[in-house]
């Protein structure tokens, strides 16, 4: 993606964020043919940065091509909204303003004791909320290990990291005040979180 | 993307209403590196099918790149949500619900005619909902024209449409219920959709 400065983001918290709240996101390669697969994600932090694990089925087309080294793309795309130019006081274009994060990497196959982790994190990020909670630990190894045949897990080593936070940072006070006003009241909740990412900066 | 049967559709309709209602997509491309522009998305119909249409910054890298014939591929991601496997009456693991649309196709570069009707139709498939909207009409030829100088406009041939529609086809009706009721229970816009979703097949 291409990013102009004044919306380009260094944020690493941002990044997390994003991440974070937008874990089902886009594994893109090329291996024989574009391809990209919707899957869930985690970020690992290291003692040294991060990395990226997800899992996708082994019957999937990428699962049959990628392996150690392969260059992926991996896209989460955060709160998005259009913006309508009848919001502004003067005469433009209208816009969309989004958060997003793309990491380049290079793939490293999970063994299956990282496949087990991972697929005990991730279920704890999304089951610690629930009323009664499935864990890893509730369903017992020997039917996670069977679980697992299908499933084909991979880590991204990052190589660059893309964050986007476009908020209408080139208008004045009053068009970002009339923008966030507008986005409100659409009641749409992307819609809300971009009016209040803007309120923020 | 890999579609298990029971996931795939053949549904033109849903295709359109997938690609209209998350028209703020992604272009995805290999010329040179692997490279991914969100971008907004047209689904425009012909006598004999239909084609995508978008158009990104000069200033991005895959405006440098992208020729006649290229292979691209367009991700449109419509609703989704977790699916906890607390939510089942037996042991499972949990999985993603989602409605996707992904369309691999062939460039043809618009030229100035095409760029300017494509923002004109752009514009008024977001400005005829605002309270006073801008339409390119309003905007005089010139000032359009002067604006379309910093963009890219691309038509997408389509050569392969793949429509995934995972909505729990693989429970039964006491399990999709509960599935139902836990959805909407979350509050969350996504969620409640993916329920409405499921309750129609």
């Amino acid at each position: 993606m291409y990013i102009p400065k004044i919306y380009k983001s260094e944020d690493l918290t941002l990044m997390k964020e994003i991440i974070s709240e937008n874990g089902f996101a886009l594994l893109i390669s090329n291996e024989e043919k574009l391809a990209a697969t919707h899957s869930m994600f985690l970020l690992n932090e290291t003692a040294d940065g991060f990395y990226l694990e997800t899992h996708i089925s082994k019957a999937n087309f990428q699962a049959k091509f990628l392996k150690d080294g392969d260059n992926v793309l991996c896209d989460f795309l955060g709160a998005h909204s259009y913006i309508s130019s009848s919001w502004y006081d003067h005469k433009n274009v209208s816009t969309w303003n989004y958060e997003a994060v793309q990491i380049r990497g290079k793939v490293r196959l999970m063994n299956d004791g990282e496949l087990y982790r991972h697929l005990e994190k991730l279920t704890s990020k999304y089951e610690k909320i629930q009323k009664c909670p499935m864990l890893v630990a509730n369903m017992g190894t020997e039917y996670v290990r069977e679980q697992m045949q299908g499933a084909f897990g991979i880590n991204i080593i990052p190589e660059e990291v893309h964050i986007v936070s476009k908020l209408s940072q080139n208008r004045d006070e009053k068009n970002k005040e009339s923008i966030i006003s507008n986005l409100k009241e659409t009641g749409n909740p992307h819609s809300i979180k971009i009016a209040e990412k803007m309120q923020n900066i």
